[in-house]
């Protein structure tokens, strides 16, 4: 016997990390997969990252939980169709905004819902990059949670404690312009950053040089491209707004740099430096 | 008995993870620092760095190899100060900018050095912060390498690929451009971002979110300012270049997005995954 059959829509690394984190769990519960992908499909079987992959999106409509870890589009999409769940389900977006979706859950179900953003992640993706303890000591923003159910909003906040995540609640609105600085804007910031190095003309000796801080630095631009145009479309005010503040940071930089102000330069590195301080 | 009498001229990292691999070679050497910071001194000391404290520049001049690592504006003020050693003398200098330390030299002494770049380090310094390994399996660039005696050279080489370095050539001036893309510019926008989130009102509740990207992308932003000051006055122009060819990148990606051109956006995206085919 299981305690919760707990459906899983999206069966990459989000999804599948999450699986290996709940199944480490004393209590055994059945993992019911659905993804668009069969090749992921297959891979999340092997990996034993589910016990079954749904034929249909009702089958798992009839879970306990439904987890949705897909892109940020995707998730509004999905939602639409999960109308006519039990007033007892739960389910739990992990898409990285949190406006769009938030308010455009059918109103029938959005008590259903709560919506969900976990800070942690990596450059990889699908079923293969799954990996353990991504969860563990991070930070799960929940949005809007006044809007979600009483029991929806404790099956949450039970399952993300019990997987070692540290929950943190604020509104939508603010969550995407939060995101925006911390997430979204430094993603474009690390994509420019390899398409300025990859365009230069002795590219290939220029990257043969490559330390550990330009391999941190573009790391996350190995990301998945239709995974952070939805993004970008979804946040796009922010992300504008983020990329606005950096642009003001580098144009002093550059302007210290071309005039010489060299103790300039230094107090703003030193200002730089207090970030860490504060980033434990 | 020992092979080498070593001289340190700066007990930082750099010096300091330098002395700790040259310690696992199998053959033994007498190491002499000196800085100017007597607590880094008293450190190196504690931490078996160095054999002993020179109380003097001229005491290091008597060492068979001397090493430079120290911010590049002392690098040039040093190497004034080492007219008068011995013809078969090795000085590798480990400064991350290469042009004008090399053009500076003074010419009676040229020949005993080697002007190295080890693309490796971390946001940390001083002695406490040196580390096992922080040279194995990265590279270091030899500048300017004909202008070197051939004892040096070999000298150079052979330790250098004792601890288990992979060595590339290449004249001081292509290397500085080379680094401005690599390094340089990169520590420029990591500055840069921490300057734009700690800016912004509600700063400590945007940084309680922080994931592995945003610590990934601030992480060199915890760098030293002095030694990143001399590092941008001297590498100038190539770090203006660098920072332009950026900024086109931003300024792209800033256009896409307020005109929402997404399929655009998405092509640039998978330009820079294509980076990670050169990037091992």
């Amino acid at each position: 016997m299981y305690r919760y059959k707990i459906g899983f829509i999206g069966l990459g690394l989000m999804g599948g990390s999450l699986s290996i984190a709940l199944q480490k769990l004393p209590s055994k519960d059945y993992y019911l997969g659905y993804d668009h992908n069969t090749l992921h499909c297959q891979q999340a079987l092997a990996l034993n990252l589910v016990d079954k992959i749904a034929l249909s999106l009702e089958e798992i409509k009839s879970c306990d939980i439904i987890f949705i870890s897909i892109p940020v589009d995707g998730i509004i999409a999905v939602s639409q169709l999960l109308v006519g769940i039990s007033k007892d389900c739960t389910v739990i977006d992990l898409g990285s905004t949190k406006e769009k979706i938030s308010a455009s859950i059918p109103p029938s179900i959005r008590s259903n819902f709560v919506t969900a953003h976990p800070m942690t992640g990596t450059e990889k993706f699908g079923p293969t990059s799954a990996i353990d303890n991504l969860y563990t000591d991070k930070v799960v923003v929940l949005c809007d949670i006044r809007k979600s159910g009483s029991h929806q909003e404790k099956i949450a906040k039970t399952l993300f404690t019990d997987i070692g995540m540290n929950i943190v609640c604020m509104d939508a609105k603010e969550h995407d312009r939060h995101a925006a600085f911390i997430s979204h804007m430094p993603h474009a910031l690390s994509y420019a950053l390899a398409n300025a190095v990859i365009q230069q003309e002795d590219a290939t000796s220029i990257i043969a040089l490559a330390g550990g801080g330009f391999r941190d630095m573009s790391r996350i631009a190995k990301s998945s491209p239709s995974m952070w145009e939805d993004i970008f479309r979804q946040n796009k005010t922010n992300v504008l707004e983020a990329l606005d503040s950096f642009q003001l940071e580098l144009a002093k930089c550059q302007e210290m740099v071309e005039n010489e102000e060299w103790d300039k330069l230094n107090s703003w590195m030193k200002d730089a430096n207090t970030l860490h301080t504060i980033l434990k």
